[in-house]
Formats: C-alpha cells, structure tokens, sequence
C-alpha cells in the first residue's frame, strides 16, 4: 500500500481522520494544550510559518531572534514557553511565526506533529509553511555548509517513510515543495558568508550503528566498510545525515503543509565521526538555518532587515 | 543475522567496539562529557542503579526522591543537572544512583543509552543495574498500575529488535534479567496503595497510528479494527504500550548489564485514547515506578526507609 502526498485546495490544514470531529475535547496531551482549556483560534490562527528544531534552547534562541528580525515590540529576551506545563516539547512565537522544539528522532517528532498539525487544524489556519531547521552529519561537504533538501531518503536512500499502522506497513512518500526548496537557495544568495545547496538528505533510525559510525557501545563493521556505505550514499545524491526528514515531509506532505528540510552539517562525515568542533563553532553553525529562514520569512512579509540588526548573536 | 544477550563475568560493561580502544579521546556529544575534559572514574566510578526515563522533570524529582529516600545529607534540592552543557538530556545523581532522562522513542533511548554505556565503560563501573521508570498506556489494567516488563515485544508482539546497521537489518533479543523482575514484583508487595504485576510490554515507533489511536492527525481505521489489535495483544500477554523498551532491552542486555523496564499505565486503552486524568493524578501514577524502585535500591543496599519518609511527595 501506497500513499502519495496531496496537496489541499484550500489553505487549509489537511486533517485525514474522520474519528476527531465526533470528539468533544481534543487533549493535545504532550503539548500540554486542548480544544476546552484553550482558545486555539484565538491563540493560533494567524500563525504562518511554523519552525521545529530539535533543542529547545535553540527553538527559544530562534523565535528570538525572530523576534528582534522582524521588529517586533520589546527586547523579545522573555518569550514565554507556550507548552511549559510539560518538558516533552518547548513552544515560543513571533508574531506569524511558531518556533517548537521536537527532540531527536522520528517518534519523537511524529508525536509533535500530529499534535501541531490538529493545533494548527483547530485554530483553522491558512497556507502555513513549515521548516524544519536542524543540525546534521555532512557528507563530502564543508563542516558548516546549510543543506536545503530536495528528497528525504531512508537508510537504503530511497524517498519512502515506511509507517506502521496498526500491524501493517504502510509506505509513504517523502516529497518536499520543491518551489519553497529552490525559493530557499534563491534567499541564501542574499547571506554570502556561508555555503548553502540542495541535496538528498538521508533520515536514520540511529546515530551510531545506523549511520554507520565507528564510536558506539557497539560496532561490528570496519572503518572501509563505513566508507564504502557512506560513499554510495553520496553517490546516490546524498548530502547530510540526520534523524527526523523522512518522517516530517511524509507527514506534512499528507496533510497538505507546504515543507521544507534545511540543517547545517556539523561536520563531514567521510572524515570522521566524533562532533570535535568547540561550542562556539558549534553554536555558529546552528545559526546558519536560522539567519536563512529569517531571510526567507521576512521577504514572505515584505519586511527588510531590521536596522542595527547583528548577523551574529549568542547563546 | 541474529544477536543474542551475553553477560560478562567480570561485573564491567561489555563494550563490544574493537575501534574504541585506539581513540585518542571519547566525546559523549549528547551528554555534553568526554574523556579528556572530564574525570569519569573519579565523577562515576561508584554508580551502581542507573535509572532513565522520559521527562528530564520527572528524573530531576527521582534524584531529589532517591536523595531524601538515601538519607544523604542535604534537601536535595538544589541537584546540579551535570549534562547541563546540552539540552538533549539531564543527568542527576544521588549517592550511587545515576538518573538520566532520554526523552521518548526508541532513536533517542539509544544515542543515551550509546554513550552512557561508554560512560560506565570508561569510568569503570562495576555491576551496575539499569531500570527504566516510564510512562506507558495500559492494556486491560486499572490505570496506575505498575506493570514489570518481562518481555519486550515488537507490534507484531515478537520478543526482538531490528536494528539496521549500515545498510543491513539485525535481529537482536529483547530479553530482560528474569531475576531482577521477580525481585522488583518482590519489592511491590511491600507497598499496598497500588497495583503491580509483571507483564509483556509491547514497543512501537508511533504513539498515534502505530499504537492503534483513532485520535491522531491521520487514522484510516474503524474503532472496531483498533480494538481487534489491541484484544490480540493482551491475548498475547501484552499489559502495556510504550516507545522504549526494545531497544533499551537489546542495547543493555548485549552490554552486559542487568536490565530491568518498569512502566506505569497512565490510561487503559481498551476503554480510550486520550490521556484524560487530571495534572495531579497522572504525577501521583508517575510516582509510583519511582517509590517501587526506590524500595528496590533500598535493600539492595541494606538501607531501612528514612525517618518521616512521606510515601507523596509534589512536584
């Protein structure tokens, strides 16, 4: 069974689940939000553009740096976390913009997806945009170069999300928008002090073992047989290596979100493993999604670069 | 290519990577440590309870629990987080009890649980017990009954864990220590205010789809087919349902570690899908795996309850 991405006709949100209108109360348990305790409408309606990241300190770092991006009113240096009844996932805005942490992996970011995706189907939104701006593991590119991803592959670098449902697999595709992809690589021609391109981005079940990693608890292949892995997937077309991709663009896809992919490559993956850059360089880098989806945003609203804005902030 | 669980004679973990051995330096990214900037002997040696679960909150008020129920000087309150450097896991300790958050699925238990495993490797730990106290949804019990995992069980209810490595699927057993289950059921007896038993525990990649919920952002079932799948798995011995514990099985048990899973049952989902009791309700539940264990440590260590225990404790 095959299930293709469709996009909706009306701005809408794509909810495909005939059970949640007979439902009185919607408990969106793991954000700590629901359709009785709160007014999503009136909380969430006029979001735009939503971002997901997987720390939560960066997800606050970005809605401020948001904040300041857009010009918005007050130093924007107290957010407040809008899911801070739970510390599964952190949630902060600016203006059109909702910025929420999804931790690692792809459980954890279907959790807070669904439970986005009926936040965003309740307060009845139009033409959102999501990205998901995260760090990656390069693969025959520089240490901090931004990958914008094309196709989100599986460990065997094909474009599929394989779900269970139930007891059965179902396959799913994993497109992205392809117009907001090349809209992206148009807007980092803007931002000349670091390279960004498109490329396949490679989703994996594990970090260690599955990336095909020398530096676990366990490993039981040799470093030429990483290399070789590593090297077809580059071949294949693939650029990066993280854990969400396959999971966010088959979901956003079926629910009719325009979706985007942009990580920075923390390091490169055919020269080594181990994450050895100081944290400064480090924190560098994690700001390079976000200083392109600020561009990308603000030329969305029509906004120019705020006055005095610093290209470089810190943590 | 089957992998089954081995355990060393020696009381040391078993890493089993031939290339760990000639890096120069080891650093735990994840965890925010490493081998040259921290002294792990010195910092860990002397752990011997590892506890993990979820919600960095809940293993923060473990800690400060453990640390009152150990009788250690001080009000425990003021724990310092030592992964504080990282926001992907917080890390507590109390006398010999290490507690570490993993947040939820099974790719963020195994990059923890990766590098906590170097951790007690290169700190030299000896005979150390790992249990996990999580959340989980009940199937056919009462909620808030604790179940002890005896076996845990992939969503086709089979006893093994597909790890793929490299580009290739393994096939690893999910065995825990049947000992240490029987003396944790041992221990519940000891406290009559709740229901413990041992039971499968079934593991899944979803919380919506791929647990049957007719709640989430995308359902293509009948509630008569959710039902159909939930009644075949208690009839196969299933009790309860979480993200974890497959991995969190194969991972310890192929290190060498006594493992043990004890999860309390927030909802039964023979009868729902939402999480539906109130805030303090579900954190008195959340309690009760921690007091089990907190027992357990207790007469492992030959200690009585401390004077003026209070068996509630808020957060």
């Amino acid at each position: 069974m095959t299930e293709t991405t469709v996009y909706s006709g009306s701005g809408l949100v794509h909810i495909k689940n005939p059970h949640l209108d007979s439902m009185e109360e919607d408990i969106l348990y793991h954000l700590d939000l629901g359709t009785k305790t709160h007014n999503l409408p009136a909380m969430f309606g006029d979001i735009k553009f939503v971002c997901v990241g997987g720390s939560p300190n960066r997800m606050r770092a970005f809605a401020q740096f948001m904040h300041k991006e857009l010009g918005l009113a007050g130093d924007g240096e107290d957010l407040a976390d809008i899911c801070a009844g739970t510390d599964r996932y952190a949630m902060y805005r600016a203006g059109p913009v909702l910025s929420i942490s999804h931790s690692m992996g792809i459980p954890s970011i279907s959790i807070m997806l669904h439970e986005l995706i009926k936040l965003l189907h309740h307060a009845k939104c139009r033409d959102v945009t999501i990205i998901r701006i995260g760090t990656s593991g390069g693969l025959g590119i520089e240490p901090g170069t931004v990958v914008i991803t094309d196709t989100a592959v599986d460990s065997s670098f094909k474009p599929r999300f394989e779900q269970v449902v139930l007891e059965d697999v179902v396959v799913r595709s994993t497109e992205l928008d392809k117009d907001l992809a090349k809209e992206l690589l148009a807007c980092s021609k803007e931002i000349p002090e670091f390279l960004t391109l498109i490329g396949h981005t490679m989703c994996t079940y594990d970090f260690y073992e599955g990336q095909g990693r020398l530096d676990g608890a366990l490993c039981s292949f040799s470093s030429e047989k990483k290399l070789e892995y590593l090297k077809r997937a580059y071949n294949a077309g693939v650029r990066n290596i993280e854990m969400e991709s396959t999971a966010f663009a088959a979901l956003c896809g079926l629910c009719g979100l325009k979706a985007a992919v942009v990580c920075v490559a923390l390091l490169d993956r055919l020269e080594g493993d181990q994450i050895r850059a100081p944290h400064e360089v480090l924190w560098e880098y994690q700001q390079r999604p976000q200083r392109l989806i600020a561009a990308f945003i603000r030329k969305q609203l029509g906004l120019r670069p705020p006055a005095g804005n610093t290209l470089f902030f810190t943590n």
